[in-house]
Order: structure tokens, then C-alpha cells, then sequence
């Protein structure tokens, strides 16, 4: 399918992938190694993991601190940052975590907001006809500023986390009534619904107004609530995990990178692109930071998806 | 496939299955809900839900007080009951327990074991030849004692539970080894291995000596891990959960009742197996006891196997 918005990227035609949201500088530790100040955010995982399909257009800011080598890893991949605007201001959104036994649990050591705490997407005019978008888990105010600018979306994926669902409830319903796809992990699909059982939680929120909704439970996989039925994967079955940050993010660029290659979002496409952001969180999970992300190649992308397919074969 | 063992069950041909486990009244208390004294035990769950396959032999033993409406109840499922001894010495096995909210903690408030503390399974000749045998979750000494009287077993599945692993390390050792399939749930396989990861787990007890694995996780499915490969199966999407007693005991009943049926016991008959025990341990926590167990029909647990494969199909 040829459509005035596809462009080559990486040898074939697809269509863009706008993301928004957090550059990071992150400090990680787990019970088995540590990192200092690594490249992290949701826009720079999405990023990362969409350009595997599609030309992903990063929109975001990042302080003076910002290191070339980090700019190259993301260019490097073919993603656009005409739209990473650097605020000459400050220094880059920071956070300090811990993962305890099993990485069952994190806790924020410490955050510093930065030159994210002002951020205000401001899209340009070629980036407002973007059909793809992931609106990254910004405040739902930005992500609905974000909405308001596009002129010709397609298919909208939005992401929240805790801290909007119980700071900007009306704001966040509204991103979700008018978002093609609801991404959450079952912890916030609790908060939102009030109802532990994901399949419950699922079938409340449509019910509510999203039109379709995937609610992720890290190693047990994710299940999928669309108009035509539901769809569940298990986890791609790692067992080398070093460092969980950013799966979520990488699921979700994946995912997005997926629909606007295939140039479909319906329910089959749909399925694919789960199977796809699985098997693309499975290799951020393996590494700090985006390491093993910013390095896959397709062929390994192709042998997981293999795997993950036969695992489910009934 | 007509060999000499398979006998007529509901008007069809099926291997018998011989259940060796409690046969219990349970008092239970769910949020919701209540029951007092209601059919349980791990036998009386395994073998209701075996006989929608094949036809069940239960070896347990009860006291002066079973109830001859709980007896015609197995009877009227077709389960051979010339096992089931009864010890007018004594009570029946009696266990009471108390979910918590969401169902995900259960809480022994009373259990008395009663005529079940010296119960020493005894085959009958005509039991010891039953070519597929599931042992319950007796304690590991009496499960080889019942291996050791099988004069041809085909296929034996273990379950076991944590009490077993604590106390009968070298015993439960020697039951995994000599068992087909070892059925058990993740904090089992965990307290077994010293691994959280179900994956590593899995792994872990082929290496060694299990044969063949299923980790089962509750909402989250279950697991096959055999030497052709893994299969993750999600959980049926129950929505109407009543009281989980007896779930894992009828998927293991069910998945042995339907190898014992299809006379197959590969990895792709394992995996239909799986399919119809999640279905029947489904039906199984829709109601107190085993009420809607011993009332499901064939049609409904054919149309459950239809949505199930729905769900998962990629």
C-alpha cells in the first residue's frame, strides 16, 4: 500500500511514527549491576524500538548535559529530532532508581524534573500530518495540547502513569475517549477501574470510552480488548533480565512501529504488533539502558517472534 | 485406537483414570460467600472433572459421616467408587478456609485430617492395571507406594504442595522422577527450585528429573515445559469468580481425563490437554464446591474450548 505520507526508511516504505515524551538521564541499580546516567525516557525507548518498522519522529527536550553520543545512538537508527529541542537552560530530566530481588519492585530514589518541567510540545508543521502518534505517559494536559495540533492523525496510542490518574482523572478520561489505543500496565488498569481481575478491567475501560485497550503484566504477558474480542500473549520468556526499565515504552513503540509499516490497525494487525512490541521488550529487558535496543537487528527481531509463535501454537 | 485396556464411558471409548488423593469436606468462606461442609478434597475435584473424558477410578478413603448424596454424586458422573473405603472409625477429611478480598491469599482456619491421617492406598487387582494414574497431593511416600503397585502404568501426573517440599524432600525427589508430568503452581515451582521465574523454574525441574513440567499461575495461565518444547497457555477470562477451591485439582483431572481419551500423551496432545483442563477448572471457580463441576455439560465446556482458542490465536 502506497499513501502520500510513507517515506523510505531503512530500505523499505512506511509510515511515521510521531513520540512524545521524556528524554532521560537514568541512574539504575538492580541486585546485580549498575548503571550511571544512561540514555532512558519513554520517547527515547519508543523511538528506539519503532524505527525497527518505521521512521519514528521524536518530540521532546533535553538540558545542556545532553551528549552528542546519545544524539548519534538515536540518529543513528534514523529517528527525525528536529522536534528534541534542547533548553540551554538546565540540565536533562533525571532519574534515580533501585530494583530489589527478583525485580518484583522499584522505588524512585530520586527525580529532577529539569528542563522537562516546562516542557510544552510544540509540533512543527511538518510533524503535525504525522498519522502515527504515541502520546508518551506526559501530563494529560500536554498530551491533549499534543492532540489538539495534529491535523491528520491516524492512530493514536497514549500511555499514562499513577501520578496522572490521580492528579488529572478528567483530563487523562478525555486523552482516553479520544486516543485509538489505550496502553497501560495492570497496576494503573486497577486505579483506573477500581477492579484487581485484568479481564475485568479491560472490558470497564472500554466500557468507558476507550476504543481499545492493552493492559500489560510484565512476565505474565498482555491481553488486548478490542471491538471484535479479546487477544492474549504471554511473555516473550526471558530469562536473562538485567535491568526491566523502559519495556513498557519499548512494547509500545514497537507496537506503533508495527501498525505504520503494515499501514493496518485492525484487530489482526493489532495481534502482530503485540506479538512484535513483545518480542522488542524482551531485548530492552536483557541490557541496561537501550543497549541491546539501540543494537537488535531485524534477523533477531524475526528469530524471537519465531519463538514466541511457536510457544503459543495450540 | 482401541487397545485392550479402553473401556465404554458415556458412550464413548476411553482408557480409565485411576485418582489416588483426599475426599474432603470443606467450609469456606470468600467475601462473598459461604459454605459449610461442601464435597471437596483433591480427588472429588480431579475425578469430576476427569469424567467429561474418561472414565475415573477415585482410591481415597471418607468417615461414617459421607453423606450418600456426595457419594451419588460421583457415582452419577460415572466414577468407579470401589476405591473409596470408608472408615467408620472416624470423620471425614474436614478443611476450612477463608479467601481474602480479590482471592489472591487464602487463610487455613481449621483442618482435621480425621480418618485420612492413616490412609495407605490399596489397590484393588483390577485397579492396578489402569494405564493412566494421577497421584494427588498426598504425602510422597504413599504416592510411591501406589507407583509401586501400578502393573502398567502409560501415563502418571504428580501434584504436590508445600507442606511435602519442606518435609518429604527426597520422597517428592523420587515421585518427580518417576512421574510422566509434574503438575504444580509457581510458589511450588519456586519453593522447589529457589527461582521466581517461572521460565528458570520450568527449566530447572526437567534438569532435574521431571520429564515433563506445567506450572500452573493462577489468572495468569499456565505453562508446559516438555524436551519438543514450551507451550504458555493464558487462564479461561473468568469474570465470575465464586471460590477457587478445587481449580488446579480439576485442570489436572480434566488434562489426564482428556490424554486417557485421546490416547495420546506428545506434546500436542499435552497441549489440548491443557486447553481442556483450563476450561474445566473454569467452570470449577464459577461456583461453591463442586457445583457447577458436576454440572457442566460437554456442549458448554466445547463452547469454553471455542473462546479460549479464540483468545489466543495470533
Amino acid at each position: 500500500m502506497t499513501t502520500p505520507t510513507r517515506i523510505k526508511h531503512k530500505g523499505r516504505e512506511a509510515d511515521p511514527v510521531l513520540v512524545v515524551g521524556s528524554v532521560a538521564y537514568d541512574s539504575i541499580i538492580t541486585p546485580h549491576d549498575k548503571g550511571d546516567r544512561i540514555l532512558g525516557g519513554s520517547a527515547a525507548y519508543a523511538c528506539l524500538a519503532a524505527s525497527y518498522f518505521a521512521p519514528p519522529r521524536i518530540v521532546g527536550v533535553v538540558g545542556h548535559d545532553f551528549r552528542d553520543r546519545d544524539r548519534n545512538k538515536l540518529a543513528k537508527r534514523g529517528i527525525d529530532l528536529d522536534g528534541l529541542l534542547t533548553d540551554a537552560s538546565g540540565r536533562t530530566f533525571s532519574w534515580r532508581g533501585r530494583y530489589h530481588e527478583n525485580y518484583n519492585r522499584r522505588d524512585t530514589e530520586d527525580l529532577q524534573l529539569n528542563v522537562f518541567e516546562h516542557f510544552k510540545p510544540r509540533l512543527s508543521p511538518a510533524h503535525v500530518t504525522t498519522p502515527f502518534v504515541m502520546l508518551g505517559n506526559i501530563r494529560p494536559d500536554l498530551q491533549l495540547d499534543v492532540l489538539n495540533q495534529l491535523s491528520a492523525p491516524r492512530f493514536v496510542l497514549a500511555d499514562t502513569i499513577d501520578i496522572w490518574i490521580e492528579t488529572q482523572r478528567d483530563k487523562l478520561a478525555e486523552v482516553m475517549r479520544r486516543a485509538d489505543l489505550l496502553v497501560v500496565n495492570d497496576t494503573e488498569s486497577a486505579k483506573l477501574t477500581g477492579e484487581d481481575n485484568t479481564i475485568i478491567a479491560g472490558r470497564e475501560l472500554r466500557k468507558h470510552g476507550c476504543k481499545t485497550v492493552i493492559i500489560k503484566k510484565g512476565e505474565h504477558g498482555a491481553v488486548l480488548f478490542h471491538e471484535e474480542g479479546m487477544f492474549a500473549l504471554p511473555a516473550f520468556p526471558v530469562t536473562e533480565l538485567r535491568d526491566p526499565t523502559g519495556a513498557g515504552d519499548s512494547f509500545a513503540g514497537a507496537l506503533l512501529g508495527y501498525l505504520a509499516a503494515s499501514g493496518t490497525t485492525d484487530f489482526a494487525a493489532l495481534k502482530q504488533a503485540m506479538i512484535y512490541g513483545t518480542v522488542v521488550a524482551s531485548l530492552t529487558v536483557e541490557a541496561f539502558s537501550t543497549d541491546r535496543l539501540a543494537k537488535a537487528g531485524c534477523r533477531e527481531i524475526r528469530a524471537r517472534r519465531k519463538e514466541l509463535l511457536k510457544l503459543i501454537k495450540a
